[in-house]
C-alpha cells in the first residue's frame, strides 16, 4: 500500500522529488527544535497541478498531509508527527512570482517564494510589501498566509490576512480553487480567502495568492523615546496615533530587561538614551518628505515632554542610526537565547487593558516565582505583546521551564483571558497551544470551526492535530 | 403547528413584538420595491438572548428565517419569500451601544444600530468610524456587516469587514457565540468573523459587533477634476496614490453622462468646470492642517495639469464647497432614477483593466443597442464602478429593462469575468444574482461553499434561497 502510493507520488513529482531515506532533518524538524516527526515521505511539487495529483493520490489511499513553506513556524505546524505515516509537502519549488501589475498595485505569487523575494520583486518595481518579521529571509508566503503571519508593519497595513486579496489552493480533494483576483471588492459569496488564511493547512493547501502592494513612502524615520511606565507608553501612543494618523508605521515596546539583555550577550551594540523602565521604538512613514517627517516627530516629542508623557527622546539622524534602533529591537529574541531558555507568550490585549494587565499579572508571577524575571517586549501599537517568562537570575533555566512552564501559562492565560484578550496573537496555535484552544475558546466557536473542518476536509487528511 | 409556534415566540419576545396581522410592508417589501414577500410573521426581539430562544423555537418547528437589518439592501436578502411560511426577524430593537473604548478605539454595538448612530457615537467620542454609504441614516450595522458593505472611504479605511474586530452571533441551533473582542491581532483558529462577515444571514445571526475607531483628521479637503480619458483617471489616481498614500481618502470617477443627468433633473446644483468627458472627485484627509491639505492638493494638481493628465481642476475653497462637490456625486443615482429605470451593475476590476474594460463594453453595448446610454460612476480607487445601462434617450425605459434586462447582464457580465472582475463589489448576491453566481463562480468554490452552508447550517434554514 505504501510503497504502491511512492511509486504514485513519484510518477506525479519525478522521482528526485520524493525523498524517503538520508537526512530529513531540515523537513522534519521544526525551526525551535522542539518538535522532530518522521515523516512516510518528503514530497516536493513543482506546480499546483502536482499538488492536487499528490493530494488525490494520499487522499485515495487515507494518507495526511503536513504542507510545509519555509518550516519557519514556532508552533509545530508545519513539520509531521513522529508516527512515519504522514505525507510531508514541502512547497518550496513552487517560487515563482506569476505577475506585477503596477497600475493595480498587485503582485501573484506562488506559495513556496520567500517572503524577502516577494519583497524584493516589489521594491523592484518601485512598489512596497510591507510584511515584514525576522524570518523573512527563509520563510515563505504560504506559510505566512497560512499562518496569518504578524510583524512589525502591522499598525499601518495590517497582518498577512489583509494584504491577500486572492488565493488558489488545492482541496481536501484535490481539487483546485482558482480564486487568484486582484480585487478590493468582491462580494459574491462566502469569505474563502479569509478562512483558509491563519487555517495553518488544515482545510486547504494555500499554492498562490494575489498580494496587495503599496506606494512606497518618500521618507522612513524612527525615533527611540524612554517612559517610566507603561500608562505613558499607551498615552504616547495615542498621541501618535492623533497626529501621524496612518503615517505612524511602527510602536515597539521594550522593558528594561529586555534591553539589558541586549546590552549583556551583545555589548557593541550602541543603545541610545539612558536606561529606563520602558522605551518605545516610534517608526513614522512620511509620503512627503525627510524634512517633513523631522518636522512632525519633532512636534510630537516635544508635545509629548512637556505633558510629560516621556523622559527623554532620540530622533535617528541617519539611515544607519535607525537600523541601529531596529536592530535593538530585534535582537532581544537573540539575547533572549543567550541567557537560556524561557516561557514565550505571544499575547494580545485590547490596548486600554495593557497597562493592568502587566501591573497584576507582574505581581502574581513575583509572588508565586520570587525573582522570575520579565522579558515582556512587543507590538504595543497593536496590543501585541512577547510576555516572555525567564528563570530567576542564577536559576537553571532548562529546569525552570521544564518545571514551571504549564503552571506559568496557566496564570499568564487566565489573566489575559480575563483581560478580554487572545492566547495567540501571531503565532498560531498548531501542536503548541491545541490544548489550551479546546480549553480557552468559546465553546460555540471551537463547534463552529470543528463542523467547518469536517465540511472541508471529511477525511481529517489535511494537517491532523494541528489547531484543533 | 404554526399557532403553536406563533404562540411559543409571543412567550419569547412578548406578544407586542409578534406581528402577522396588518400593514407588513414596510417589512416585506425591500427598498428597491422590487421584491415583495409575505411573512409568517415578523418577530422584533429585544435582546441576543430573546434572538436565540426565537432561532431555537424555528428550528424545533423547521421554520425558516430572514434576518433583517433597515431594509435597505439592494440585491433582496432582507425580505421573506412569498410563501408566508418563513419568520421575518427583524433586529432593529438591538440597538445599544454598548461600549466605547477611547485607549483601544473601538466600540461595540448591537446589530440593529443604525450606522449614522454608530458614527455620531464615535464623533461625540472625538473618534471616526469611517464607514459611510448613501443609506446611512436608516441602514444598520448588522445589514452592514452581513453584506459586507462599501462606501466612499474604502480605499482609506476598507470595507465593513476592515472596520469588525470581533463578533456576536446566534447559530442555526440557537447557540450563541460570544467572538466580541477589541483586537487587532488574534490567531486562534479559524476566521470565523470574516466567514459571517458577507454571508449575508445564511450562516448565522450577527447580533452585535465590536468595531475598529479612528482618529479624525485634521482636515479634509476634496477638488474636482476634468479628465479628458479614464485612462487619464487612472493615471491620476496612481499619482495621488503616490503623493498623498494613506491620507487619498475618496477618489471617485463620474462619466459626462453621470452629470448631464444630474444637470437636467437637478437644475440648481452648481457644478464646478465645464462640461467633461469624465470628472474625479479627490478627497484628501489630513493629519496636520488644511493649509497643509491645500499645499498638498496644489501640489498633486500642478504636477497633473504639466504631465497632461487632467485638463482642468477646482479645489473646494471651503467645507460648503465641499459638500455641493460630494453631494453632486450622491445625486446621481436618485436623477437617474428621474431619468427612469435602468440596468444596475455593481462591478469591480482590476484597476489596470478599467479603461480597457469600459472601450471594449461600451463599444459592444453600442453596436447591439444603437443609442443606449450609460451612466458609468463610482469608486475608482477600489476598482469599482456602478456601471448602470440606461435605455436610448426617447425609449420607453420601463420595456427596455424588461425586454433586455437579460442580454445586457449576459454582456456585461462576460466581459467582467474576462477582464478579472466581480459581479457583485459591495452589494452581494442575495436573490438578484444568485442565478448569476452558480453559473459565473468557480466551481471548487462553490463546492466549499455549499459544503459549509450544510455544515452550519444542516436544515437549510437560515436564510434558504439568497446566495446559494
Amino acid at each position: 500500500m505504501t510503497a504502491a502510493l511512492i511509486a504514485l507520488l513519484r510518477d506525479v513529482v519525478g522521482t528526485a522529488q520524493v525523498l524517503t531515506d538520508g537526512d530529513l532533518t531540515a523537513y522534519e524538524l521544526d525551526w525551535r527544535k522542539r518538535w522532530r516527526g518522521k515523516a512516510l515521505a518528503v514530497v516536493r511539487p513543482g506546480s499546483t497541478d502536482e499538488v492536487a495529483a499528490v493530494v488525490r493520490a494520499c487522499a485515495a489511499a487515507g494518507v495526511a498531509i503536513v504542507a510545509q513553506g519555509g518550516n519557519t513556524g514556532l508552533v509545530g505546524a508545519g513539520v509531521p508527527d513522529a508516527s512515519g505515516t504522514q505525507v510531508l509537502l514541502n512547497l518550496a519549488r513552487l517560487n515563482r512570482i506569476r505577475e506585477i501589475d503596477r497600475a493595480n498595485l498587485t503582485l501573484t505569487a506562488e506559495a513556496g517564494c520567500v517572503l524577502q523575494a516577494v519583497q524584493q520583486a516589489a521594491s523592484e518595481a518601485g512598489l512596497l510589501f510591507p510584511l515584514s518579521l525576522a524570518a523573512e529571509g527563509s520563510c515563505t508566503i504560504g506559510g505566512n498566509l497560512a499562518t496569518n503571519a504578524g510583524g512589525t508593519q502591522v499598525l499601518r497595513y495590517g497582518n498577512a490576512r489583509a494584504l491577500c486579496l486572492g488565493l488558489e489552493a488545492v482541496t481536501a480533494a484535490g481539487d483546485v480553487w482558482h480564486g487568484l483576483a486582484g480585487l478590493r471588492k468582491d462580494n459574491t459569496g462566502y469569505d474563502l480567502r479569509d478562512l483558509l488564511i491563519g487555517s495553518e493547512g488544515t482545510l486547504a493547501i494555500i499554492t498562490a495568492a494575489t498580494l496587495a502592494l503599496h506606494p512606497p513612502p518618500a521618507a522612513t524615520m524612527t525615533a527611540m523615546v524612554a517612559c517610566t511606565s507603561l500608562d505613558q507608553c499607551v498615552a504616547l501612543l495615542e498621541a501618535a496615533q492623533q497626529r501621524f494618523g496612518p503615517a505612524l508605521t511602527g510602536f515597539e515596546v521594550m522593558n528594561r530587561l529586555s534591553l539589558a539583555l541586549v546590552s549583556r550577550h551583545f555589548p557593541r551594540l550602541r543603545q541610545p538614551l539612558a536606561i529606563a523602565r520602558w522605551k518605545v521604538l516610534v517608526e513614522l512613514s512620511d509620503n512627503e518628505s525627510a524634512t517633513h517627517a523631522r518636522a512632525m516627530f519633532e512636534g510630537l516629542l516635544a508635545d509629548a515632554i512637556e505633558a510629560g508623557t516621556i523622559a527623554d527622546a532620540a530622533i535617528a539622524q541617519s539611515v544607519s542610526q535607525s537600523r541601529g534602533m531596529w536592530h535593538l529591537r530585534e535582537s532581544i529574541p537573540l539575547a533572549q537565547s543567550e541567557e537560556g531558555l524561557n516561557i514565550k507568550h505571544d499575547i494580545s490585549l485590547p490596548i486600554s487593558r495593557i497597562a493592568a494587565f502587566c501591573d497584576s499579572t507582574g505581581a502574581a508571577l513575583a509572588a508565586r516565582w520570587p525573582g522570575v524575571r520579565l522579558v515582556n517586549f512587543g507590538h504595543l501599537g497593536d496590543g501585541n505583546l512577547h510576555y516572555n517568562v525567564q528563570a530567576p537570575e542564577g536559576h537553571d533555566a532548562a529546569a525552570f521551564l521544564h518545571d514551571e512552564e504549564q503552571a506559568v501559562n496557566h496564570l499568564v492565560f487566565d489573566a489575559v483571558v480575563a483581560h478580554g484578550g487572545s492566547i495567540s496573537a501571531e503565532h498560531g496555535i498548531g501542536v503548541l497551544k491545541r490544548i489550551e484552544l479546546a480549553q480557552r475558546k468559546d465553546a460555540t466557536a471551537l463547534a463552529m470551526m470543528r463542523a467547518i473542518k469536517r465540511a472541508l476536509d471529511p477525511q481529517g487528511l489535511l494537517n491532523p492535530g494541528r489547531v484543533l
